[in-house]
């Protein structure tokens, strides 16, 4: 139904709030439309994916990031590039393995709750932003990065912080890695 | 599911093209719940309505907005104020009646609608847009405004602009159009 425009859009910052409700809405919607939190979860996923494959060349284009030359590069560039640019925040990285291909983005603060006490009841299992990890998944598939994106840890589900696993799933080609022409 | 929070969330800004895709993914999901475009209306309507009822307290303490003394200052807020503080872009207003209830916003420009070229197959009567009208409705009725809001042409089936028409129900009460204290 939205097909892309040739034209770049304007570039302008609007206000959180507006986004945060409206996506409240959509979760609350997705809520309604399937029984298992786990539905809920992939159908937020796979609309992240398609609005991340959407996003990623105009924010290729914005962010100047040329070339990669780590996953670790990637997930800082991730967190503080991409996560300042779209949500106004900067999630803190570790690396999670000797190997290097697994991170996690650390999030103090999450706006896309901010008007979220709790997860609704009987929903413990809902990854209530689990649109962020599809949009990850898929900014990052358009760069030719296969990558699993999960939350490991949830404010909503009581833990200290919001934590947002990185697994690279294939040893990088740097040269796909560089910004596109 | 989204309970308001007490403290006031912190103001930011964020890129619009996160919001404007995510709300297309929002119609969508709506556009396969229902089969009537009336139905999709009614329930994005019904959404903003939600949506505006809890803006408002922010925007009111943040715009600085303090007394209307005509439906035609109103509208004014909600075009050069409201608009411009949540979706970047600043409506002209017309009056359409000699007794000045009945106003429209002129939209040459819609960022909701940026990667949108046309509505969806067998979709000719979707509104798709329709969230605003609920967004505007919620909020003018939070401070005791009861009005009609409703698209009275739309660039999306044609039209030459999008026009939101704003139909203000009861008399002006001075009082109550103050800011809250």
């Amino acid at each position: 139904m939205s097909r892309p425009v040739l034209r770049r859009p304007e570039y302008h910052k609007i206000n959180k709030d507006l986004f945060v409700l409206t996506y409240g809405a959509l979760v609350a919607q997705l809520c309604k439309d399937y029984e298992k939190d786990e539905d809920v979860n992939k159908y937020l996923d796979k609309m992240g994916y398609g609005i991340g494959t959407r996003l990623v060349e105009d924010f290729l284009a914005r962010s100047c990031v040329r070339r990669c030359h780590s996953y670790s590069e990637i997930t800082d560039i991730i967190a503080q590039v991409a996560f300042k640019m779209y949500l106004g925040i900067t999630p803190s990285v570790t690396c999670n393995n000797s190997s290097r291909t697994e991170f996690s983005l650390i999030l103090d603060k999450n706006p896309l709750v901010e008007f979220v006490e709790e997860l609704p009841a009987g929903r413990s299992s809902l990854c209530y932003c689990n649109l962020l990890c599809g949009i990850i998944r898929g900014a990052l598939e358009m760069v030719h990065l296969a990558a699993d994106v999960t939350f490991l840890q949830d404010r909503l589900k009581g833990d200290r912080v919001t934590e947002i696993g990185i697994t690279f799933l294939k040893k990088l080609d740097e040269k796909k890695c560089r910004r596109r022409k």
